[in-house]
This record gives C-alpha cells, structure tokens and sequence, in this order.
C-alpha cells in the first residue's frame, strides 16, 4: 500500500482519522508505524495529504491529517468494455483504477456468454475493494465510477450521450492496425471500446462506427481481455499527455 | 486456444502428429473437432500452419499438418526484469509471450526479496507452459528465451553484451517523464528493464545508465509490475511498429 485510502466518513472536521480495520493492520503490523511518524493519505475522490500518527491502541491506529488544497483531476479515460471472463475482470479491477480510468461501463455483445453476468464480480461489494487496491498502489484517488449495462444497442443509441457528452471517441478492433492512436489535446476525454476476446461482431461494429467511434488495432495478435485493455490504455494514456514523438534521428 | 502449438517430436516427416495430452482434450471435448475439420498450429519457434483432423480415438486426436514457408519473425524487444513478486511473474508470464518478447532476463536488485528466487515459478516445467498458453492465445510460435540472474551487476558488466549484443537500451524509472520512447526503425532490437516496485537504487540505474541504457517513465503513477510490464511493453512495440504520429489536427 502507496497511499492509505480514507473514506470521507473516517475524517473528522479536525482532521482525525481511527481506523480499525485491514488499513489499521497493514500499518500496525507491515509497515511497524510509531507514533510521530508519517503515511501518505488520500480522501477518496478528494486531495492527497499526509497523516501522522498520533496513537496505537487495540487494533485501532489514529492518524491526524492535512490534505492538499486540490484533488488529483479525474482521469480523462473512460472505458466500454465487453464483459470479460469473470476471472479475467477480477484482475482488471484494480488496474484500471491504477492506470486511471474516469469511467467503466462494462456491457454485452453477441461474443460475450450470457453466464458472466450472473457473477458476484459485477456486484459493488466485490469490486469496489479491487479498484480502491488499485488506487493505493497508484497514489490516486479517484474512484472510476462503474456501471453494467447488459443491452449494448441501448447503452450506446440512448445512455452513452449523457454518460461520455464529449471527447474522442475510439474502438480497439483486432484487424485495425497498430499505432493509430493520435495524439490528443491534454484537455480532452477520451472514451475506448474494448470488445470481447472473439472481437465485436458488425452490427456492434456499425453501430459503434455511426455514434463515433473511430478503429483503433494492436496489430495481429489477439490478446487477453486483461492484457488488450492495459496495452491500450497505456496507448492512449501516452498519446493524451505528450504524444509520442517520432525523433527522426536515425 | 487460438492456436495449437506442436513441438518439434510431435510432428512426423510426413506431416502427421498424434495428440494424447491437454491439446487432443481441448480439440475434442471443447472445440470438439470431427474428421475432416481444420484447425490453426504452429511448430515451436517455426510457421504456423493448418492441421487437417483425420482420426479421433481413445482420447487422441490425429492431425496431418502443412506449414506456412516461413516462421513469424522473433520478437524485437527483449525484457531485463527485476524479480517480482512469484504470483506477479505467474499472471506475466503468459501475457510476455502473447505480447511478443524475444528474450526474457529475470534479475535481481536491491528491492527484490530474496526469497522470491526460491520459487518453482523459476523453474522450466513451470513458465514453459505458461509461456506456451500465451503464443496460443496471440497465435504466435516463437518462445521467448528465459534466462535467471540472481547477480544483477555480473548480469549487466559481464553477460548482457553477449545476450543482446545491439539495438537500443531502455529503463523504466518512475521518476522519470512519461512518452518519451522515441520511435525506432522497424529492424532494431530492443531492451527494456523493469525495475522492482520500489524503483532500481541509485547504484543500479547508474549502472544501467553507463551500460547505455536511456531512462524512460510512466508518469507519476507507480504499478504493479506486471502492469507495468504489458504497459511500457506496448508503448515499445508501438513505437517500434510505426511511431506514434501526432495527427496535429486540433
């Protein structure tokens, strides 16, 4: 753990923080912390700031803490994702909120079995945990705030207007080719498609097309619902912050 | 398996391979392949091919196989990894192979524990066939070469000329900026280390550095190594396919 994650309700108005529970453990018993001493703290979805602590008694660790004036900005990522294998999600979870992701939309398609959505890793209890993992392990904040939507045709004709109202909008697809992912202003979101591991079939495709969506490929290889998304994301995520700069040097 | 691997004694000279083990279950009872019917192969570190069902019986599945003239090319990036956590390296290993690695260096560093060496994660008879899952998965035959260092300075002073004798060296560092992999020509290898999570320590990143290794980052996020790995792994591949191209279209 980077960060200890602290939910608005564990914060006093004078800063105090008494925890007690799996965070109190990891600082008690893995990081050994004394009183006087400091830990990184982030108030979800608000500012970083440190945490001294102030007592150990019983379990519980009390931490006094000042926060930064600002919170990280949200992520400028959202994500449609074609419901993966469950086990594949479950490792998912905590690295989209470490590499950042503002949004998580996580919907059908015909190559997606019908049984997945019937998992307990779609359920807020399961997969919030996970995301809140990945936050700690990145120093970020920012909850991505999730949603499931098993018709596909109604989320993207009626719902997604009003979830993404801007930015670029990209598909990953297996035959697009590689290394077409344009640089992006800072400012801009973007939202990425990621479809099953057999790919969108064309109607998903059009209808994703005739609502914006340009293609994107990592070239030949099919990869892994888990491993597609992080190789994209870490595409995009490079191309909105600088751009990649060919150096034509050679 | 989008992909049956063959290994080289699998196949007769006149094209014929009896299958008795996890392959000839999967054709049968998942696929469920009848005479007649085509599958994808490809021969270990060879082309792929076709593979015609002739036979089912007792639990083997024959197969008669042509291959394709050529073997896809080796894998450009080679990968100077500092030990991660054993159940890290479990999850990575089939994705390097899927990804695309032409060698894998596994190292050590100050901020490795010593005990992750004693892991059966290391051993052949466990990463082989995770490794193997993995070029099913992206249809790829080139296994990448797998070599264990536990002297990280012996490793880069004295092996690491004669294991990746040219193409250019790059380091991840957390500090530093994010989009800086410069494009690459098509041809050129390339090196890539990652550290441990906590970051190479000074002595190891000058090391690297006077070794000719540039410093690359991820921003200021720090991530499990694994992602880690398949993020700065796809930003290399892309940069080394094409360049990133700034449309310059805003």
């Amino acid at each position: 753990v980077k960060l200890v994650i602290l939910e608005p309700g564990d914060v006093s108005p004078s800063g105090e923080a008494v925890l007690c529970d799996g965070r109190a453990d990891h600082l008690s018993r893995v990081l050994r912390v004394t009183p006087g001493q400091h830990v990184r703290v982030g108030l979800l979805n608000g500012p970083r700031g440190v945490g001294t602590v102030i007592r150990l008694a019983g379990g519980t660790v009390a931490l006094h803490c000042t926060f930064e004036a600002q919170a990280p900005p949200r992520p400028r990522v959202d994500l449609l994702l074609a419901m993966p294998r469950p086990k594949v999600l479950r490792r998912l979870w905590p690295q989209l909120a470490a590499l950042g992701t503002g949004r998580i939309m996580v919907t059908n398609a015909e190559r997606v079995e019908r049984h997945y959505f019937d998992t307990h890793i779609l359920s807020p209890e399961c997969y919030r945990p996970l995301l809140v993992e990945g936050l700690q392990q990145s120093q970020d904040t920012r909850l991505p705030e999730v949603s499931i939507h098993r018709r596909f045709k109604v989320l993207v004709e009626d719902e997604l207007d009003a979830l993404c109202p801007d930015g670029v909008r990209l598909v990953a697809h297996p035959s697009a080719s590689r290394g077409e992912i344009p640089a992006r202003r800072r400012t801009e979101r973007i939202l990425l498609a990621v479809g099953p591991e057999g790919g969108w079939n064309a109607f998903e495709l059009n209808l994703l097309g005739s609502h914006g969506f340009c293609e994107v490929g990592m070239g030949r290889r099919t990869l892994r619902t888990d491993t597609a998304c992080i190789a994209l994301l870490s595409l995009v995520l490079a191309s909105s912050d600088h751009g990649m700069e060919p150096d034509g040097s050679e």
